[in-house]
């Protein structure tokens, strides 16, 4: 028997509208590229997201089709949100921080039909056009006077500045209705080894992730909230901030292009910012101006930290020196990304504050909607006693069952994700990372494919055996070392290999160091065994720390 | 194209095993009807719900089929509404305050195949028993020693106890999978004119009730939380607490049949209670014990006030006097029954006490997920002034799109419930109901229909019109009193009237008060006019008031 509830599916178009409605006057602040302070309301982001809409529709794009940002945070990334996908079409959100070929090999991927990308941009836009056959409009996030200034000393075909796109369409749009399972915004990541794989989200997933990241338990989101995501809404949709926003009518501040403590503080502290979310990295450097000009933000009430392991002494320093709540979270794209949150449970309100130290230190329990387990080797579910490591695997439905156009058969074991994260779970339902199976690199909040890394390294005459391993790092959470055996009878310096790496790699892609060794341990199968390579290096430092 | 995430139904299954594997030692405290205050937990509830739906798969009981509760807020009670739902059968709730004639009928129009009761209510299953042909098995919510006294005097034809019912089945059970549309429970309501009508709920609807309910801006459960549902688990699934509680992993507290203001003060007190939800009526008896002996409530934070309009002495008592936060709000069973609640927004957080006062008084803002609009009588949407009043229309998908069983169309108009309250919504989306346009008479709570009070007023022989309506009153909210017009040269007293209720409706049924008159407004189609029988009566005043 069914029961007799409507059957409205859940849409993303939904949240602008709710907004609109019931939050119209309520602001959207952003830090432009342009330079300036830009105001406006959900009210005003809906109408313009209908222009978006109205302008995808006249250039016949069918549904399904992708629509990729190259963009900060910003109110008309905010826009794109939900004028592509609310009309029916893929946002594809592109990390703007790969090399040029890497974006270009993922909008190929893609197939990106329209290409919408901050200034800032206009660079890789201008490298990458020509080999983006796909593309059919090029889209620079600006008025045509700003465009002009662009493209004084050269241009591409097909390029249009967003607000003559979208200005001259009618505010009002009738939203498409659609089973809400229907593709909604996809996201690379490069967390896994080889080329960049896709999730590819749906508005249902979208939606319910909505509701949940919203919980008390997880961002506690509500109108009364100022909240500025410094993640990035090219990283996994801002963990899902705008839609949630949209959602609880919270007030939104976008920080743009400016991500240094500075910036950061004096947006959190005008705006009197509630709550702020980002990688570890981000609040490194606002903390660190903080401390060194006594600034202090009586407006924040609380920080999301995840993306990278929170460290203790950052937790200590925020709630401590500045009354700041700090939840530690963890998540990744194929999840949408939230998938644990740690706040404390009932009976931990009257511990002593160390022990609720402790608690809070770990990456947090399950949402409602996840399910979660560790498992030995044998994929034998092992128990949640804090102690038993074990690869942690994840269900629901806001995780992905496949990769974008994938060769490769699903990633699921039995139903279950496996994250490539290795974790204990203690018998509250606390997460805790304890490693990472898959040998990525993570610095600043991005992913460093060690085998891209050490590819390259092979690459050169002189190298025998390369191995990249991630080393703690104060301010980025890991750097990148190379480890390599020379081939015998040949020479190369330190110097001469991290040079070997330019224009191979992005910057910060490159590796710290290169460390010099007899023998890398290698396993059964040939496989190099990072772990003891990491046991040997025990005692290693960076330069310069 | 369609997202490539994880297609898992949301069922209520899930909720119980969350709790259990993340929340497990979590208490459900429970003053009980044997008298004593029980403690149990989440695993443990988890356990005999998976008992639960053994003993209904021993019975056969196919799924779809009804299992009807007439029971407190209580453990047992908790375990049926997971073990019956997530076993794929459908939790019917009924409201035990109804004659032993309704519940009858109710029991028949559901054909109910199993029912479960406290033992407060044997004397009305001892009554319908034989009236109920479709019930294969009455479930008695105690041990055999319990029942055993309950029975000494007479018994009733397949009666076991609930303890032995499931005692003898596995606390491991595989809960089916099956799709999220499944019906999972219903609700009479008589908030309608004729016979009640029901509600029936699916799985997901209630899962994104239960999400929406949790939000900061609705309930704001956390697993920090301890909650008191005083509203009754038979109605309208005691607001979703249940399932939002199992969702966030609360502690939760049953206040069983004793909803006095000095039991309810004893559990919120011992029990630490943070939140607290229910009916005005109940509060105002809280309150006046409170205010009595001199009592402080200092675990507590906020109650939820709704069902009917939340007086604001009580929200001024609350705050002022206890420090309590009060969180107006409103629903109804068609809705799950969540559909607005009122908090303020981050533009309010600065206003003087007086202004932000007047905010609260209002019923609130649509949860993301309910639309809303008022019309006029032309069907055509009014504007969000704050002035205009017109007829509440809702919709999403936690509203009904019919009733269970009904001969009649279904009540949707263009997709949109019609609510039949009258109300306002101010240009940032605070409704405010004003008046009521369906005749019934709601009373602590509990609907009184209009016409079945006339029904018996015009079965007097010296009665010629008799209009019901509802009349304001400080503790019950309104109260019913019948406008009677008498036949020529016939004669009725008051009093004699009023004895003419006794056994034909439910104590708290009968009108308060006969008032006679010489003609009641009639409109142009012959029908009464109680608007304008309200401004007639605009001077009256209750007895005894
Ligand atoms: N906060 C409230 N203020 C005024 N009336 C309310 C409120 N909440 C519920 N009601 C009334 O109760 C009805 C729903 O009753 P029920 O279906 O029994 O939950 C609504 O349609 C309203 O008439």
């Amino acid at each position: 028997m069914l029961g007799l509830m409507q059957d409205r599916p859940l849409l993303i178009a939904d949240l602008i509208e709710h907004a609109a409605r019931h939050h119209g006057d309520v602001e959207i602040v952003s830090r432009r590229v342009e330079g300036d302070i830009h105001r406006t309301t959900y009210r005003q982001a809906a109408g313009r997201a209908r222009q978006v809409a109205h302008a995808l529709d006249a250039l016949a794009l069918p549904q399904g089709e992708r629509v990729a940002t190259l963009a900060w945070n910003g109110y008309r990334h905010f826009e794109l949100y939900f004028g592509v996908s609310g009309s029916g079409r893929v946002l594809h959100t592109i990390n703007p921080r790969l090399l040029p070929e890497q974006i270009a090999w993922i909008v190929n991927h893609a197939a990106d039909r329209v290409l919408a990308f901050d200034m800032t941009f206009w660079p890789i836009v201008k490298g990458i056009a020509a080999k983006c056959p796909t593309v059919k409009l090029w889209v620079a996030l600006c008025d045509d006077a700003h465009l002009q200034r662009l493209t004084a000393e050269g241009t591409i075909a097909n390029l249009v500045s967003y607000e003559t796109w979208i200005g001259s369409h009618p505010t009002r749009y009738d939203w498409p209705v659609f089973p809400d399972d229907t593709a909604s915004s996809m996201c690379y990541t490069s967390g896994t080894t080889g080329h960049p794989k896709a999730a590819l989200y749906s508005h249902k997933s979208t939606i319910l992730h909505a509701y949940a990241a919203a919980l008390p338990d997880v961002m506690c989101l509500s109108a009364r909230d100022c909240v500025l995501p410094v993640v990035p809404m090219f990283h996994v949709n801002a963990w899902g901030i705008p839609y949630s926003a949209a959602a609880v009518g919270c007030k939104l501040v976008f920080p743009g292009a400016q991500l240094d403590g500075k910036s950061v503080y004096k947006l959190l502290d005008t705006e009197r910012v509630t709550m702020a979310a980002g990688v570890p990295t981000v609040w490194q450097m606002l903390l660190a101006h903080m401390d060194a000009n006594g600034l202090k933000l009586p407006a924040l009430q609380r920080t999301v930290i995840g993306g990278s392991a929170c460290p203790p002494a950052m937790i200590q320093a925020f709630r401590e020196r500045y009354g700041v709540e700090v939840l530690h979270a963890w998540g990744m794209t194929e999840l949408s990304p939230l998938g644990t949150l740690c706040t404390l449970k009932n009976k931990h309100l009257l511990l002593p504050e160390e022990e609720q130290m402790k608690i809070r230190l770990k990456q947090g329990r399950a949402i409602f909607g996840i399910d979660m387990k560790v498992v030995g080797p044998d994929g034998q579910e092992l128990p949640w006693d804090g102690q038993s490591q074990g690869e942690l695997m994840v269900r629901g439905p806001w995780v992905i069952r496949d990769y974008y156009r994938s060769d490769k058969p699903s990633p699921l074991v039995d139903g279950w994700f496996p994250t490539g994260d290795v974790a204990t779970i203690d018998p509250d339902g606390y997460m805790q990372i304890t490693d990472r199976s898959k040998d990525v690199i993570k610095s600043g909040g991005e992913w460093i494919s060690s085998i891209d890394v050490e590819n390259i390294a092979m690459a050169h005459p002189a190298v025998q055996m390369a191995a990249c391993i991630g080393v703690k790092h104060p301010k980025w959470d890991e750097r990148p070392i190379v480890v390599v055996v020379k081939k015998p009878g040949m020479d190369v310096t330190r110097e001469e290999l991290l040079a070997f790496y330019e224009g191979k790699l992005a910057k910060w892609q490159i590796p710290d160091d290169v460390v010099f060794v007899d023998a890398i341990p290698l396993g059964a199968t040939g496989k190099m065994q990072k772990n003891k390579l990491r046991e040997m290096l025990a005692g290693y430092r960076l330069p310069g720390l």
